[in-house]
């Protein structure tokens, strides 16, 4: 019915978006570090931010604008390569100019444009570096694959490789049939070097929509895919997710019929992502499916996935592919749900590693071939309800120690 | 005033307690793993034991022998080797039997033998190999310094050298001077190999005291030092901290002075330990003596601390002795505290590094070189409220991954 594609699959290109990139030298390595959405006819908007207290400029700002413009949106910036946080005031107004000179080259004010920053804290975001490419940009900017592809290269730092994901489907209504394309592109959030790095995602999608609509869906797609993944347990002080919809394919989200299935869309899409976010994190070898059944409530179910996920002694246990369930188990006692030790199954694999708190028997030598996969399903029941909770973590590896810990300031 | 004794200086002995140790064939290597401490004339006890709902059977069998006794202990067996946890009601069950036939052997009830274990989880305790050692162990018991580091070393599991130290006070009342020695004994909690590893704190006082008397001091003297320390995060499910008061030093824990100067000296014992605990985990290269100031209430500084000493980005930083500030930041505004970036100020050794959420001009490679020591301490300012909270803490290494992702189940 709707097919996900990844990247470097085919891309499916929603109506109404042009991108571009190039090298604007705030990267020192050269590379590109400058993108550029354009949603040619204006866009609705959809955004979520970081929970951090502290945050870069560009969320603040950003955060502004798409309450000044009612939602409205004409191009998205995004430079990689500095992250444009703790910067104080000259980083507020650095961003103010890249908006205000970027929306006059545009012929709209400079609250439609919305940037994102990506990359080094601390240090001053060069603005002249970016305005001064901003008409090369905008002149490169093309509704084909290899621009989506620049687009999705120029947003990493320490991402081995671009993050794509898209879906087309049908839907039919008393206005005929329309075709509605929605587009995902990520960066980040990896075992992060050299500074805090940060997830981006942005959702492009032709779908006829209000930001009001658009709002509880993204958070309803965020909420069970990428607020439902941690490599390291840091949140960034940039962390952003766009969604823009150009209203193209004249397919309306007021249908229920084109509402469902977009709903199941954006669902696929931001999955995908979270998967290939997580499999590229820095020093990552495993991926740990992890599923917590059995809970009273969902918010208790991720309570005891997070306590699981970001436990060190976990997470080394299973870089070295040991099913050691006795530190998940540990992990559950101390996660702050009132669970009852005597009521608790761990499964690692397909196989049974502890039955109602006691090591139950099994193929030890199996289960160490499954954690050596690179992705293994890790299971607890909690014995307390219904509800559960999928999370998708990673190992902690050696290798993510010596990248971080590498002199870089 | 008061003199506090480290080990490996000279230790000073309580009046009122044996010690012994011997090797009972629980470690596969063969080294010493069973350990006592004979509280001749009995004592009474105050304890405190780890909040994780997955707890082993020592401390679950602890706990009520505490309670059917009104506190009073006569023996403490502590084997190493095996943590009895995991092990269901054939833990319980071997835990009981250690302490009826130790009580036998010493002609108190079994609710007066105290147990504790540290070791592997989720395998059964030969509690047979523990038994047969009882006579053995008892005909050994000594007052002696040599005594007592053979406890120290037999509770021993990562452990690389015992922990210990002591004070002893002099306090004038009506009846005379009296001389007052307390005596700590702890191992753990380390970065722990080869699975969830535990600490254990005993005090030892001859001060004269109920265990209603000693549980507030126990408490507030914990709360200060060994609450405030983290390696990795992780809480085991046998951690215990035990004090046993013999009285036999003839001086009244109800004398004000008798009182001050044992809380000071409890406190100092604590921090001692809590010290050497730190800088014996595994892997760890430096120990960041972590202050977080300008906090609305305890509890914030304390959630702020927490999240840096437990920040992965953070510890993989100061392992490469990375003035890193920015991820210092960030940790602070994911930490739930209600910060305003803006009034946070950062440290690193005497410099600053970060005013008022921006960074400051410092001198970088003297940073690099204080973080390179052995101890640095790195201060946080909220700009909230004045209360405070030192944390002892330490670096994430890839030797500390190297160690517990050991495939070893």
């Amino acid at each position: 019915m709707i097919a996900l594609q990844r990247s470097p699959e085919k891309i499916r290109l929603p109506r109404g978006f042009a991108f571009s990139a190039l090298a604007a030298g705030i990267k020192v390595s050269g590379r590109p570090d400058l993108a550029l959405v354009d949603a040619i006819g204006g866009a609705n908007a959809a955004a979520l931010f970081t929970t951090n207290r502290v945050v870069a400029a560009p969320v603040e700002v950003g955060r502004a604008a798409l309450q000044a413009s009612h939602g409205r949106v004409r191009a998205v910036l995004v430079n990689s390569g500095n992250a444009n946080c703790a910067t104080g005031r000259a980083g507020i107004q650095a961003c103010q100019r890249i908006c205000r000179e970027a929306g006059a080259l545009l012929g709209v004010t400079a609250s439609e444009i919305f940037t994102s920053s990506t990359g080094i804290i601390g240090v001053r975001l060069p603005a002249g570096k970016i305005t001064v490419k901003l008409p090369e940009l905008l002149a490169q900017r093309a509704t084909s694959e290899s621009a989506v592809l620049s687009f999705a290269n120029a947003i990493m730092t320490t991402d081995t490789r671009p993050k794509i994901a898209s879906v087309r489907f049908r839907t039919v209504s008393k206005d005929g049939t329309k075709e509605v394309t929605t587009l995902g592109i990520a960066k980040g959030a990896g075992m992060i070097h050299p500074q805090m790095a940060t997830m981006l995602v942005y959702l492009f999608t032709d779908v006829e929509a209000t930001s009001r609509e658009l709002q509880p869906l993204l958070r309803g797609a965020c909420d069970e895919s990428l607020n439902c993944m941690s490599i390291d347990g840091d949140t960034s002080t940039n962390d952003t997710l766009l969604l823009l919809a150009s209203g193209a394919s004249g397919a309306r989200l007021k249908d229920a019929g084109t509402r469902q299935k977009f709903s199941t869309a954006l669902a696929a899409i931001c999955q995908s992502l979270a998967e290939q976010i997580i499999s590229d994190g820095e020093g990552v070898q495993h991926v740990i499916r992890l599923l917590v059944e059995q809970a009273r409530s969902r918010e208790e179910a991720l309570l005891v996935a997070r306590t699981i996920a970001h436990s060190m002694l976990v997470k080394t246990a299973w870089a070295g592919a040991d099913p050691n369930w006795g530190r998940i188990l540990a992990a559950v006692g101390r996660s702050g749900a009132p669970i009852n030790p005597s009521r608790v199954n761990i499964f690692i694999g397909r196989q049974q590693v502890c039955r109602k708190g006691i090591g139950s028997a099994f193929d030890e030598a199996r289960a160490h071939r499954d954690l050596a996969e690179p992705v293994c399903d890790v299971r607890v029941q909690l014995g307390r309800g219904s509800h559960s909770v999928r999370f998708l973590t990673t190992d902690l590896t050696a290798e993510y120690v010596r990248i971080n810990a590498e002199y870089s300031t």
